[in-house]
């Protein structure tokens, strides 16, 4: 089942049923207003949902109408909580090694996670906005994230997978120029993570079929950059950790409740010839290494970045993340 | 206005209007259903609340009941943002001094400040729940939040104060046990900042008078562990940073969305033989420094924290936080 959020009605949208194809949605609001309030009532709402699905798959829903992805609002427009784990050690070795540090040393032993800014999440087609571009190093990191249903604290590795609602294409606009001395002061990322922002579509476990193992996604990530290959890279391999183990992780201390958003961080491959990069930092750093300065951009005003993931017979999963950066300005 | 949260109808509970006394309540689910839909369209929402205050205060409100702040959840039961700022130097360099750390060498330059966890936040009477005690190292932060309405990005200093809508009492738990080697790593505070709690009522700056100059609270904030006296502070003073300030830092390269809880870390105020301590790993560390050894445990199962701010007539702000700690068993 895919479910997406309608720019209609306020800052969360109305909740739709996506056909499998993308092609055509109806609302839901009939079920459940909100993908929030949806998930606040999973256990109810799941099946009224899917019976929806097929009356649409079957051309019996009432309402139905041509799906625009790149109209949609992000499948949740704003979020209770956001974690981000790093579980692609390639990712954090590399760009690290480029200014002389390292990745902790226990970095294999326990995830890394941080708290990450959940409101706004960005639709797939809106604009990432900010008052200065050059000064910011705006990056792009090129991620999978789950949303769960409420899981309670003290969560086994075993049973995490279970507590997964839906799967989400994401991308987490990060600042170069602000992020190191930033985590140097100890108190995690902030201005340095601006805004995230979401494929158009939410999809289910079982709708993925062979590509989502319960603990990891595989298939291919393709991430342009003003039209240019950045990378092409597979989210279920060179994971230091699965997201069975980021979601038990962060329920340590705390019970997760229904539409947490949680990432696995920057997708990185060890094989980088092959693969590229899923930021543009990271792109840097090879080429830093390999030839002492880095020759990639960071994104300026203009440019446009486009993500998108495909299952092994090339058939977009999400559908894409396809949006510009412009110079904000206060409304 | 005073503002909070009945424990009916949901995740969000409903909207209900306080009297100044805090004795008598009213439904405003005619105006909003809940706290966060009335700050997604204060202006609209704003004027309908203050016309319901004022029937509740000459007896013409239907409905009106007596309020129970045991028994109300937080004023936001859950929010889509928490940032946390660490404003009282106080705090920090006696903290750190105890464990032969420092705070960062640009403290009083730019604000510290940590995305946080907003979902849930406990209501002033239910209980903190965790599944271990004395390994965590469980302490309280007493805290004065703000919550804003929306927030442009780059808002300057003194346009900040406008966009405060709400005040209140908040307490930050965390495990002092966790906290250390979690910073540690860089991503700063997840298993060791695990829920924050709020007094029962959020109050508009208006009917704060004196109280609130824009930018800080002034009064007394009273801090009981089992009974005993932990503190009593002037969260008005001792501040390197207020909440004008706060609020520009955290929107520096993000737009704050309505509901935005902004806190300005553990109060802590430089004559400690006369204002005590506003957490328990500050109070242990001034044992530490004076005995070379810290005395005040930290909070285990069946430990009870009262948290109260008054006025300088010694009238309650914000009625009071008043909660257990107790063992966490899965729903």
């Amino acid at each position: 089942m895919k479910l997406a959020s309608l720019n209609e009605g306020g800052r969360d949208g109305r909740l739709l049923v996506v056909s499998a194809d993308m092609r055509k949605a109806v609302r839901a609001t009939g079920i459940a207003p909100t993908l929030q309030a949806a998930l606040d009532d999973w256990a109810d709402a799941e099946p009224a949902l899917h019976a929806l699905e097929r009356a649409l798959a079957e051309g019996r829903a009432e309402g139905a109408f041509d799906f625009d992805p790149a109209a949609a609002l992000a499948p949740l427009p704003r979020a209770y909580q956001f974690l981000d784990g790093s579980a692609y050690y390639h990712h954090m070795s590399v760009v690290r090694a480029a200014r002389g540090a390292r990745p902790p040393e226990d970095f294999f032993e326990v995830p890394l996670m941080y708290q990450g800014l959940s409101d706004p999440i960005l639709g797939p087609g809106q604009p990432l906005r900010l008052t200065e571009d050059e000064a910011l190093g705006i990056d792009i990191e090129a991620e999978i994230a789950v949303i769960t249903g409420d899981v309670p604290m003290g969560v086994t590795v075993e049973d995490a997978p279970g507590h997964v609602r839906l799967i989400v294409l994401l991308n987490d606009y990060s600042l170069r120029g602000v992020i190191p001395p930033e985590i140097g002061r100890g108190f995690g990322f902030l201005q340095g993570k601006c805004v995230n922002s979401m494929g158009p579509v939410a999809v289910t476990p079982d709708e993925l079929g062979d590509a989502w193992n319960g603990r990891l996604l595989s298939g291919i990530y393709r991430i342009h950059i003003n039209g240019r290959r950045l990378g092409e890279l597979q989210p279920g391999i060179d994971a230091s950790f699965d997201y069975a183990q980021l979601i038990a992780h962060a329920a340590r201390t705390r019970e997760l409740r229904a539409g947490t958003v949680i990432g696995a961080g920057a997708l990185a491959n060890a094989d980088h010839a092959r693969h590229g990069s899923g930021c543009i930092a990271e792109e840097r750093a090879h080429e830093q290494l390999r030839n002492g300065a880095p020759t990639t951009p960071y994104l300026r005003f203009g440019d446009h970045v486009r993500l998108e993931m495909f299952d092994a017979r090339d058939v977009s999963l999400f559908g894409a993340i396809d949006q510009r950066v412009e110079r904000y300005v206060a409304a």
